[in-house]
């Protein structure tokens, strides 16, 4: 079952979308997924703050108050213990042309079932042929102008892989379609850094922040390729899923170090923001 | 006053959209615009074959026949003797996921009032730090992620230019953000080739045919920014607004060597589709 709420109020049955929506029409937006635990949207300000921002880059209104409305009207009907929570933002109805300003910006959200075994579920990646750039907004950004992700993923599938490692224009480690990468060796931490045509995942940097409190070093930095295969363990991080350890790549398997300590940081974080019942994660 | 047919039908009012329609939510989908002169839409089965190749090659269902019954009934009530007319295929609603096949697929067109002065009108570009890259199906295809071609616009307004220069990610001239770009020098046109980056126009192709009929050689190949300068006239192709010359770059002005000869070529072309009145263009 899901709940969507629209521009104001929970709808059910389709959406009465102005068919000059630039969301629909261009991609012009942004969005963010959230997971949803016994009523709790975790991390949920490093969302919204993300949304932010990147609606001030690209030149989009953001109303914060109305996207805490939105996210707070879901989470009072939120029934299952997990839930996803996706947040869409368009620049609204314009006329023709790409540089327009949009008219009152559109808000779309919606909360769906989580499938509880794809939170921290290994997976396999193949290698996609779809570089990534650091000098494209696309990247940067969580945009609705998600083709090249989309591209990758059906790419990977059609592989029999569970998702696509992205490269950048450099030929250096980007992220998944979904996901940032992590390599663990030696108790180091190390995952392509902000200027590798990377999204900035809110995971990544709840991880990276949780680490450190456990002692972990880390390094943001170029990865080469070739690291992965050397690493003690690879492991994506993102919002829904957490934390996933990669088996292998283009077949090739790769070392499955133990995660256990950082995926228990994490896991003592969401506990902090989600409350009494630690069996929810 | 703008025409909207969605699914099947002409529409007033909004659209009765699914709120999990992938074009919606992650610009997976795909787009034409077609010139509509005198109830005759330009170069429509170049527009339309595009739209299926590139269906076919991000793996979404194409129906041709749906597709041109949507544009017939448009056409049937076109009143306005130049008007812009809009196709918008998506991939349908689905569960969440990328890599996921969609519904049935989303048709929506569109017909609009078109500026006449826009055709032909002389345009400024500024260049754009976003790059393009050739390994990315949305520089290849006319996706509905348009995110950095937006992102390029807007900045180039916000410099004061008519629209952007895009390089690709190799530093060479790619196209504008809503065009192609051509130079010519000595009676020989020179355009970035497919390789470099570009949405491969409608208008392009017909030039280089056109050209090639008025005894123009051309070269498709990399084209370094430098060159700009050195042409006789720099000049933009689309759809929309055929041939405009380019008058500066980041407000150096460049050569305007004389177009007519061309511009005449593809209105002869325009005109033998559109039937009896050669004042429509």
């Amino acid at each position: 079952m899901s709940v969507v709420w629209f521009n104001g109020a929970i709808v059910e049955g389709p959406l009465s979308l102005d068919p000059r929506d630039r969301g629909l029409l261009l991609g012009d937006g942004l969005f963010e997924t959230i997971l949803v635990l016994n009523k709790t949207a975790l991390w949920r300000h490093m969302h919204l703050a993300r949304m932010e921002g990147s609606a001030n880059a690209l030149g989009l209104a953001f109303d914060r108050a109305r996207v805490d409305a939105a996210v707070d009207a879901l989470l009072a009907v939120s029934t299952a213990s997990r839930q996803a929570l996706r947040v869409t933002l368009t620049r609204g109805a314009g006329p023709r042309g790409l540089a327009g300003n949009g008219g009152p910006s559109t808000l779309l959200a919606s909360l769906e079932p989580l499938d509880p075994q794809s939170l921290f579920e290994p997976v396999t990646l193949a290698r996609s042929l779809i570089r990534r750039s650091a000098a494209s907004p696309a990247a940067r950004h969580k945009t609705l102008s998600y083709i090249d992700n989309i591209a990758a993923a059906r790419e990977a599938a059609a592989r029999g892989a569970g998702d696509a490692l992205m490269l950048n224009t450099d030929g250096a480690v980007a992220c998944s379609t979904i996901a940032n990468v992590f390599l663990l060796r030696d108790r180091m931490l190390i995952t392509p850094a902000r200027d590798q045509a990377i999204l900035t995942g809110v995971m990544r940097q709840a991880l990276l922040a949780a680490a450190h409190r456990l002692g972990f070093k880390s390094e943001e930095r170029r990865v080469a390729l070739e690291e992965l295969h050397m690493a003690d363990a690879v492991f994506l991080t993102n919002s829904l899923r957490i934390v996933r350890t990669v088996k292998s790549l283009d077949g090739k398997p790769l070392a499955t170090g133990d995660l256990t300590p950082l995926i228990a940081a994490l896991c003592d974080a969401a506990r902090l923001q989600c409350g009494r019942d630690p069996r929810l994660i």
